[in-house]
């Protein structure tokens, strides 16, 4: 009977097994992962087996060893499952305390997501919009929690991965602590690429996820926080799920996630951390991704096409361009002829201006995004389009 | 450069791979699955891709019909990041009103889980307790809603893990359709392998996630559930993440998860839904289970072990012991010594009574469980213990 089973497995491993080989992924994640992190899933593990236990605890060393913070400064980082959205919420469904107020900056999307999580919490907040292409305004912040005593926690996104902007963590932090006001920066698509002085923010919570500059695979979202801030919170979670002190105590309790782990997710992250170590940390990484960048600029560039942001805000995790105005241009016709090529960016856009965006970040090197402005160009013939691509 | 980095992931993936093969895994969810489930991760898939999207809606579609109900009859079902718990408490955080009441029915860990839910999110509760050892009592529930007009939600778990028990979904779908109430069934670790009329049993919410009985890997659960049901919860939901309405309306609107799915989750629960297509559906896969069962009942009472529950009230999916009382035995070293042969079991205990947990789900078959009664025996003898074992 094992064998009748063992022949069913190979026909269906063969049915799996695509014909094509994949293509690469040009998107703020998931993104593009190295072969050996994806080897990685290829076991079972217990999830509340020691030798599991082990791999988390390394895991989460590692976490912390990479954000320059340590347990002796007071850091812990938690895993959470989910996606990074989960670990951002439950930064405030479990430590904005019933009177609690957030004051949140936003400039896109991933900012307005803070806002509406607080709205479904029924959490108290004000919100301090910026134009898109615009970072987020610490004076802004200054004067409201000079109005506003009832703040008590701020919100950012540090790269708004709507449009690829920085956000000034370090100005914003000053503000914080000012202020003496609780810190929580989403630092979702930055972390592990572009370097962050926790201390010099002023960050007291910042959390990032298994599938963005660590690549990973997703599955799970981190949460750096202070060790006396998360301590602080005892009975305010408003999820159970999200509970990020009870997360905590659960892994002090016995090494364990309190709920079933993606255990694939978080072996194929211990891999991915080697390689990210291997590679010389956060700065060798954000060099790579730099260069990517750059390698996309020239080459858009002299297709014609026009960045978004001006350069002294642009990151190098994700780049946005203005669509092009001739009628034969459609984005839809585009994006799939470039995935028939074997290029996926980003469909669709969260701008409210007219852009398209092209991320820079995962298994990706500058001979990648080489090829993808060879496609781009290729597409722009084939839908019959003018080179250099024409505006207005 | 792109040669240099190759290197890198050349080596790290050696590194990365144990040198030992896989330890069977007996647990009821992280379990151990095919080789073929697992290489359907060997993928990087875009979350908003067509391509990626054209899954997951087959993935929902035949989820549909292995549960035996349709679209047309009013059901929908939705992915959830995160384990299983999250999906049960999306449950709540989603369709309880302001001023709505859970009835949940308990006889173990995971409704006592549910009752923990309820009190995070602050939503009123009644809770009827039965004996670890007893299925949860209909005729309780039903004294219940006669008194307490206020209940408008019950929750049962149908197969209780903490002990391998299962309810009686049947009694319990009458009582609350008596009474006009919505019923959720927590089927996490049943679904799959115990054939569940949803009609029958007056079922409005059924979970599951993807690492139980499918054969799945962890990363998302999923969440049956009448359409004009979910629909009538508009506004209620608490949480954002697990806002199983906005999940419904995101996959409805353009086919995606609204935040990032664990793509490789979902490729490998893909392959996995084929699997269990290919060995015969839920009946099929019952009775492997139930055989594995049986091989192993019959295997560990001639090693003199007994079982905790009745034979009337005893699932096929986990199967629980009394600890011997042999002073000789220790379940650390028993864990332990049985972990070195290659077979991992539910570490610790989650009864009252002294009792440990053996899993016969995931892709095993009665050889894998005799393999393991082999193994209990040769610890049993290694540990110096009586066999047969002793009890007081």
């Amino acid at each position: 009977m094992n064998n009748a089973h063992l022949q069913v497995d190979l026909r269906s491993a063969q049915s799996a097994l695509p014909t094509a080989k994949d293509k690469l992924l040009f998107t703020p994640g998931p993104l593009t992962t190295s072969l050996s992190v994806k080897q990685a899933m290829l076991h079972d593990a217990g999830s509340w087996h020691f030798e599991f236990n082990a791999l988390v605890a390394n895991v989460r060393e590692r976490l912390l060893k990479l954000a320059g913070v340590s347990r002796e400064s007071g850091w812990e980082v938690v895993l959470l499952q989910g996606s990074g959205t989960f670990g951002v919420e439950a930064v405030f469904q479990t430590c904005v305390p019933p009177d609690g107020k957030v004051a949140v900056l936003t400039n896109g999307a991933y900012g307005d997501r803070i806002v509406q999580m607080l709205k479904h919490a029924r959490i108290a907040h004000a919100v301090l919009r910026a134009p898109e292409d615009q970072p987020v305004d610490p004076a802004a912040l200054d004067q409201l929690l000079t109005e506003d005593r009832a703040v008590t926690h701020i919100a950012v996104v540090h790269c708004e991965t709507t449009t690829g902007i920085i956000n000034p963590l370090e100005a914003i932090g000053r503000v914080a602590r000012k202020h003496g006001k609780i810190n929580v920066v989403d630092a979702m698509s930055s972390f592990g690429a572009i370097p962050i002085d926790f201390e010099l923010c002023g960050i007291d919570f910042l959390i990032s996820s298994a599938n963005k500059c660590v690549e990973g695979v997703p599955g799970f979202s981190f949460v750096f926080c202070r060790r006396k801030v998360i301590l602080a919170c005892e009975g305010f979670a408003r999820s159970l799920s999200l509970d990020l002190l009870g997360q905590l105590k659960g892994f002090e309790k016995n090494g364990q996630f309190r709920y079933t782990p993606p255990t694939h997710s978080v072996l194929a992250f211990s891999q991915a951390l080697n390689e990210i170590e291997q590679e010389g940390g956060v700065a060798a990484r954000g060099d790579r991704y730099r260069r990517n960048h750059e390698t996309l600029l020239t080459g858009m560039r002299d297709l014609g096409f026009e960045v978004f942001l001006p350069a002294s805000v642009q990151s190098c995790i994700i780049t946005s361009f203005h669509t092009p105005t001739d009628p034969k241009f459609s984005f839809e016709s585009f994006y799939r002829l470039l995935s028939e090529r074997g290029f996926i960016i980003y469909p669709g856009k969260l701008t409210l201006v007219d852009t398209f965006r092209i991320g820079n970040i995962g298994r990706l090197f500058p001979s990648d995004l080489d090829q993808l402005v060879h496609a781009v160009r290729g597409t722009l013939c084939e839908m019959g389009c003018a080179v250099p691509v024409r505006y207005k």
